[in-house]
């Protein structure tokens, strides 16, 4: 697990764009931890094909909502402000998103 | 986290088709549970938000991965001896199926 | 454009699980085919970014659903014949058919 | 087709962030109708499925990469002006940007 990459100063933890609705995520992310446990449960349980691949696409949908999420956030505050200070901080803060939005879209 | 909702007696406990990679699929379900911790860990300490969604993107083709292959288990054993029965249980075998490819390519 | 790639003997053009529904595939195609050029049209008169992308996704969900479509009716005739006829045919063809949606999984 | 129904003051046509690339995109969405059309052909001469299916997926890949590519545009142009604007047309610009990513996605 990659820690934090970025050594981001226009981007502080306070101000990250998820920083208000960090619990909720947080609970998210508690529940979809929950849910891979189900999975392994079913699995160990035998349960049939159909129902354990019915779960995994919700866990999937629902890790596709984070990201959905995570991004708006980062759009709204990150990529904004970056877009003000302009020059080579905007363009790379646009960059970066659009990777994470290629990845998004071909995971 | 719905059980098993299909009582398919066509399809016996130790005859899905992923019996045999079971243990395979109980360790990368493991490792898909740590991940999803991680991501939480991660929002607990404000990481990056880029870095939040890399690892996020990871975690859904990991699912992703498993659900292709729980798919090929199943294709290649239960909707296979289904196809072979004939009759309503093949018909139903393959609507089953696409109905899972369905959420899958949509999700 | 590749056409036929496959020699096989097993499942004749006229087998193929699409023929009874050939005519509303060729419309579908048809329909895209316009949807496309329409896309192309509004990029020519400067259309605003966003209403592009609003086709553009209209069209590949269009043509996600002729795949799914496709998938179905191939993996009721085709897939199931196969099976039937059981040995390496009916390997192939599973094998096949999961290439495929993985193609499509991942596009 | 819905052609352009945002009436965007903030965004002329010579400024639309794909202004620059236009000869580009329309020689994409050409080529694009060509694959549709020859997908078109393939059904009429009774191709084999899986032929078909891996020509739809070539071209949901193609539609998807002009989809990035134009919101890549979008996001470097339109919405980094509108967030130097400032107040409700940045809102809206990322809120707008966010409604075509989540389509994208889900598609």
């Amino acid at each position: 697990m990659t820690e934090q990459t970025h050594d981001d100063t226009s981007c502080h933890a306070d101000t990250h764009g998820y920083h208000e609705n960090k619990a909720r995520y947080l609970a998210r992310m508690r529940r979809i931890e929950g849910q891979a446990r189900g999975i392994h449960r079913m699995i160990d349980e035998d349960a049939y094909c159909i129902d354990i691949l019915t779960q995994v696409s919700a866990v999937t949908s629902a890790l596709e909502n984070v990201s959905l999420a995570l991004l708006e956030d980062h759009l709204e505050h990150c990529v904004t402000n970056a877009a003000r200070e302009g020059g080579v901080v905007a363009e790379e803060k646009v960059a970066e998103a659009m990777a994470a939005i290629r990845r998004l879209v071909k995971s």
